[in-house]
């Protein structure tokens, strides 16, 4: 794509609100722009990686089985009143009504904004299943979720309005959830290494639902709002409501490493719900013996949105963003300079598959090369009366840069 | 994909309060389930239908210069009341109080949910846009619209909650924008008829924005809400709104064809709306001389999921839906009947990407005949002890059942 074209441009100032440095990289290189508190237009260049993100979650959710569709977003009251879920917290312990949109129209009717959509899968679910040969199956779906927040902050990795890919499964039996439930997990942990996060799955409790530990999947950041424990040599960790020890104390699961604190940013979580919503929103199944059983449910949920603002706290530096190659909006970022022509380059990229920006603005090579520093795509061409028939590569995280042909550059890729 | 995997089975049944025939079809054949009136869910079958039907508009959106993003569906009334839009329709032309979502939250804050998003991308615009040389550009985003429809009806052709793709644009210049404009109309003509679609493009009032005809693509079809009048010989037609002719009379335009009045359902619309948004949002850019100029402004919708009610309105028999191989949720719909063995045929067409339905379940021929007939997938194989080595391949709108081997069923795909 020609950088001429792309709307908008990047700004050099950041927003005087802004705080955090998702917020400031993201806004200033064009990524996303700010609605309102906590509401964010995602901008071609910011959907350009929520679409890749959202891919690999995609592919990882289809491998364990997972079923994509779409649920809407306006949701009856009286689905949210079967669980308690409409009610206030001081009355119910799961009660949202201080965080969840709730109104009235113009005809009396009251709804509620997606919270979040467990009630509303076990709706589809009690309509769609009779007996146990429709069980297992899970069910995904990429949506938006509303939560009114007391304080949207952090830019967009605490917003009000934001994205979330939630999947539910439903299961005959606590065995075959649990076994779905490690599955779950496993894609997970391939979504999060794919996407190049250094991460920890921490217990959490599982609060009303069951007697089992849910978990969380904690990406190491530095500004961080969460603060986490585990073990530095196996697998054991905990977020911080549930840990009861003391950080540098021994491993209580492998006896040999030593616990770290340390901050951290939730991007998913996974709960094995058990039969709690089954039982109160009547649920059932029917077995092999003709008995009626409430239905085993799991529900699994990554915020795309969350991931975006999450990449960028952990891969910048003081000029702007780096991005993952797997997540950049684009593979290579092509600057043209006085004396280099770019054209037949970028036609020829292009056609052997490779995504290109392409800066074909009148500007000097100061500007230009702000720009790419800001924007973090993680390969920068450069072609100018230094180049000759060559191209100058160069990371974006790195300061070597080195002379090659098209044919060359290609391969790398 | 498995058919015994498919969530959910089909149903012998449809529901008691549907009338109309994609109502009927798309809730047995399991394309989508309805949550309350006007609001469905689009089941994985269904998904599978919208992507393709997405994909096809995104490609001609991209090729006239589309850059998609995503917008937010929770709106400040601050916005919405600068154009007036926020009031009645009786105190203002362009109220729409009475089916926009309107409500304040438990801090008070006033919102509306996505009724559409002129007033959204204009603010973005202006934030955004400074001189004549950020134009022109257009941007688009696939996302929900929630109209309060006194009433729902005609299944998912008229819900509260459905799917838009909104695509803007902003320019310098009138001349500009209608260029554009012209563009657009194109990229719509090119979608339906990938679409398949038999239809008309009607001319419509340009109501308070302009004295310029705006543009309606009416699908022709019996069952359709809107009547229509257009040309049999010539590319002229109007909607019944602004129709001030008769039936059978003469073609006003070419002046040899007769004027035809159809039933049809309208499926997308184009707006040159002008100045009227720029000057009551002041988005102004500053022209060549310095001069600060209000941008010019059009807009341009089609809505998927009315695309998908659609489809099944002019394309079913009595047996159910059938699909344009465009859009199909498969390619093909292997059917597996005693003595034949599907396995390694379903393996064989995936590896050559073909998507296919393998219906494994454990049931009768006419059971297995009828859901294929309902679901609609273009292509019927099928295996057993009779089709030997080779594969019986039917289409689904014919009764004539050819043999084939594997290798020419991959052929025809």
């Amino acid at each position: 794509m020609r950088q001429s074209k792309v709307f908008p441009k990047t700004k050099k100032e950041a927003p005087k609100e802004a705080e955090s440095i998702n917020h400031k990289l993201l806004v200033r290189a064009g990524y996303i722009d700010q609605l309102m508190a906590g509401s964010w237009t995602l901008l071609p260049l910011g959907w350009r990686v929520i679409t890749k993100i959202n891919q690999i979650i995609r592919e990882e959710m289809n491998a364990i089985g997972g079923q994509e569709m779409l649920m809407p977003l306006l949701h009856p009251r009286e689905i949210w009143g079967e669980t308690g879920r409409w009610g206030s917290s001081k009355d119910s312990p799961l009660g949202a009504k201080e965080i969840m949109y709730q109104f009235k129209d113009i005809r009396g009717r009251e709804f509620a904004l997606s919270f979040t959509h467990e009630e509303i899968v076990m709706d589809l679910l009690r309509k769609n299943i009779k007996s146990y040969a429709d069980l297992p199956l899970a069910v995904y779906h990429f949506s938006t979720k509303f939560r009114n927040e007391p304080r949207a902050r952090s830019g967009i990795l605490r917003a009000r309005e934001f994205m979330m890919k939630d999947l539910y499964s439903a299961h005959t039996n606590e065995k075959d959830l649990m076994e779905f439930y490690n599955k779950a997990k496993g894609a997970y942990s391939k979504i999060f290494t794919r996407l190049g996060f250094d991460f920890k799955i921490t217990e959490a409790s599982g609060g009303v639902f069951t007697t089992n530990r849910t978990h969380e999947f904690q990406v190491l950041a530095k500004t961080g709002e969460d603060t986490i424990f585990y073990c530095d040599q196996c697998d054991w960790g905990q977020n911080k409501e549930i840990f009861n020890g003391k950080a540098s104390g021994k491993c209580p699961k492998c006896k040999k490493g030593k616990i770290t604190e340390a901050k951290a940013i939730e991007v998913g979580n996974i709960f094995p719900l058990g039969t709690w919503y089954a039982e109160r929103m009547r649920v059932y199944y029917t077995d092999k013996a003709g008995m009626k059983k409430p239905v085993w449910f799991g529900s699994y949920g990554i915020g795309p949105t969350r991931v975006l603002g999450a990449l960028v706290e952990v891969s910048h530096d003081k000029k702007g963003i780096i991005w993952n190659p797997v997540v950049s909006p684009f593979d290579v970022h092509l600057i043209e300079l006085p004396g280099g022509d770019a054209k037949e380059i970028y036609e020829e990229l292009t056609e052997a598959g490779v995504e290109v920006l392409w800066d074909d603005r009148e500007a000097g090579a100061g500007e230009k090369f702000a720009d790419a520093d800001l924007i973090g795509i993680p390969v920068r061409l450069v072609v100018s009366d230094k180049s000759g028939d060559k191209i100058e590569w160069k990371r974006r995280a790195s300061e070597k840069v080195e002379l090659l042909s098209l044919g060359e550059v290609i391969k790398r890729r």
